[in-house]
């Protein structure tokens, strides 16, 4: 999976960092702040994610003759440059939020330090990962805590953009707390557990569904699992499976370990298999339900009682009909060694941007844990221990004042002079850590349906400073 | 981007695979149909791509040691069926509807005929290809068909479920009319046009917009695009185009290419900045227009007579909600030199699986040269020149007889026993033929709400023998 995606950049990335050269403002260094304003799938709550991939894209940039021989041929370009583009590497500092984080809107979830031209030509990238990573990570997030305990297992590859989507995507479940995934790539490179049960086409391949069953059982005595709704789950399917059980894998000392239901009302058919399983003296053979299950699917099984073990969920983890909309926005640049805040203004007051070179808080009860709400602060501002007054920066009043609490910078130093300074921890540490970040949120933020807002907040000063900025910019047009 | 993607497959497909090998089914030859239930987008129609990574993936299909390394730990395989594994290729034939056809639901895509091991294996890839490649196709010729006329070019990378998919989707965009990419890796690899302007991030970086402006315009004052809603449109943006036109590019002998807006009430603004624009001479400077414009967006501007030139779309192209279910089922083997089919049952009607090695043909008027409709039938049907019956596969009431007719079989021969015997045509051909397809099409199945629903009926033979095997298969559970 290493491929060099240099040049997946936009080309007015490189245009303007002609424009830059051009202008020899190789030394002027700004801060980019990489975030999302609103959270997918109207839920509750946002998972991090793409840490990896960002990780291993700026350590390989690299324009190779190829690239640069390309670029060469639109005729956009001064040699000058082109020379100076082999030759490009990131230099600048990056933090971030760990995989697995909790995350909400207006976040800064990455802040780039860096010369003008390295801190343009690595979005495009940065962006596609973050987009793609946090709304595969919160849509599967979104099942786990669905389904109650129940584990859910990824086996969405066939409905991902592409195979790269699909291994994105795996990986990105299994961190969100999915127990494994069918993709076998991803389970190679990211050493995720592998599995799966069969195909209908297994079975119509066969004249009977028996001999199917029985083949299979044949080739995995400990581990047979059989699809049971190619023809009819409760006619067909399950009488099946308990005669090959009875025919061939009790007899060789082994057991069925589970039927799959992909078909039908899974309600229903899953109540009736269990009947019947338990009345052949198979309570221990497991049932599996798939078919485009979502969180609002998987609830409802759980409230009628639906009687499974585990599901396996594909196109709502890998194609969630979601965005999520994560922009790179410039907001400072350093002058004479000072940090000068800079901001994009916009008629919609959503999508005015937060100024300055900030720092993200998260505040935590003291007592019970839970996290209390999120702040952002500029860079050098001190954060209180004893009391602190949170204020939404949407409505001033509201603001809420806490004592007795902890709390905790969110982002992490990644890259520093361009030099990686962050451990990126094993996948499984990172599902354990989605696992903890869920816990400290209160179950209202978690709920499915009209989740409580959680609170991301911000200081006086930053609030302060995005004001004068705009009345700066307002002044200045009316004269 | 050539990526081996072999072990991009549903673990699956590996354990039956292990099963038919221990059955000894190698000569098992069986036929897979690929096909979509529903539209996607709500859209009258849709549109084939993927054709190039399918061959690109088939061709390259190779278990490299590693991989054959990481099975082997699985502890699922034997060592025999692994020896094969490392032997493996695709023997097999494949027929498929080419890049650029417009397609429908049910349409057979694609057709494998092979051995069931091999047949299965490419299941999973050749699915998130065509499920991927359709979706981005579709959702941007409907761009292209709103725009009446207008260029669309796609800006969609950072929006992409990661960098090869973000080229993925600046492939079929071009296949489906866009004019253009922002993505340079794509521009390179399919040799599409790149394109692009400029970001606000160039123009917050400078003390003044008038600095920005002036500056991308030394470097490019043949290709001088600004993006002019960084503060204000009207007070700021088009003002301080206008100077740095007069100040630096007349004197020098250029003009101005374009302005771009990104926020704000497109068609007010459209219209303000052509009068501006036209008052001070400037009439050759085009408007370009984004922000997540939509298919609807789009229409609406142009019903209100938006003044703009061309349209940067990205996540309504690289992103749409939207999903292609594109599922691929087994619809017959072979047994004693016989094609039998095969079905697979399921409560709902719509989910049933048309059996059999199946022709898809479309129907021309000879006079206007419009498609009448497209009609499934068995491999083995001849169509009849002079008359001939459509029947609407759920509702036999429902048929169309026609006459003064041309037909064409939608599908080509891929590869035939492994080898490839397909040319794939240049993208541009492929663009090319989308347009003469979307040609040959009623504007009412364009239409982009309610659309007319296509024909996409079946044979009576064809239509006797689904009904048969369902009958069959009730017997069998009722007897």
């Amino acid at each position: 999976m290493k491929l060099n995606k240099t040049m997946m950049t936009d080309l007015y990335e490189i245009t303007m960092a002609q424009t830059y050269f051009d202008d020899k403002a190789f030394d002027k260094i700004v801060y980019f702040d990489g975030f999302f304003r609103v959270l997918p799938l109207e839920s509750g709550y946002a998972i991090m994610s793409g840490v990896d991939n960002i990780i291993d894209y700026i350590q390989n940039i690299n324009f190779d003759n190829d690239d640069i021989e390309y670029l060469r041929s639109t005729n956009k370009f001064t040699e000058d440059f082109l020379d100076y583009l082999s030759k490009f590497k990131f230099n600048g500092d990056v933090w971030i939020v760990p995989d697995g984080t909790v995350v909400f809107g207006n976040e800064i979830l990455i802040t780039v330090r860096a010369s003008l031209i390295e801190a343009q030509i690595i979005e495009t990238t940065i962006l596609s990962y973050l987009n793609s990573c946090i709304k595969y990570t919160t849509a599967a997030r979104r099942l786990v805590e669905a389904s109650n305990g129940k584990p859910i297992m990824e086996f969405g590859a066939r409905r991902a953009d592409g195979p790269e989507a699909a291994v994105l995507a795996s990986k990105c479940a299994f961190i969100a707390g999915c127990v494994g995934t069918s993709n076998v790539m991803a389970g190679k490179i990211y050493d995720i557990p592998v599995m799966g049960t069969m195909a209908h086409s297994m079975i119509s391949a066969e004249d009977e569904e028996y001999d199917a069953f029985m083949k299979y059982a044949k080739s995995f005595p400990d581990d047979a699992n059989f699809l049971i709704d190619t023809y009819d789950t409760i006619k067909s399917g399950i009488v099946n499976s308990i005669k090959v059980t009875k025919d061939f894998l009790i007899p060789n000392g082994y057991r069925l370990k589970s039927v799959r239901i992909d078909s039908g009302d899974l309600s229903y058919l899953s109540k009736q298999v269990r009947k019947i399983l338990d009345e052949e003296g198979m309570e221990d053979t497991k049932i599996v339900l798939s078919n485009s299950i979502d969180p609002y699917t998987l609830t409802s099984l759980l409230v009628q009682n639906a009687k499974f073990d585990s599901v396996g969920a594909g196109d709502n983890i890998v194609a969630p009909k979601a965005r999520v909309g994560v922009v790179y926005k410039l907001v400072a640049i350093e002058e004479n060694q000072e940090i000068v805040p800079r901001i994009k203004i916009s008629n919609e007051a959503l999508k005015i941007v937060n100024p300055g070179y900030k720092k993200l808080y998260r505040f935590y009860d003291k007592e019970t844990g839970y996290a209390l709400g999120d702040v952002m602060a500029l860079h050098d501002e001190v954060i209180p221990s004893e009391e602190f007054t949170l204020i939404d920066p949407l409505n001033e009043f509201n603001t809420t004042t806490i004592t007795n609490y902890t709390f905790k910078e969110l982002q992490v130093p990644l890259f520093i002079n361009g030099k990686l300074v962050y451990e990126d921890p094993d996948i499984r540490e990172k599902q354990k850590y989605c696992n903890s970040q869920m816990a400290s949120m209160y179950p209202e933020v978690k709920r499915l349906e009209y989740p409580h807002k959680y609170y991301v907040d911000q200081t006086q000063r930053l609030i302060d400073l995005k004001k004068d900025l705009i009345l700066e910019h307002k002044k200045q047009f009316e004269g």
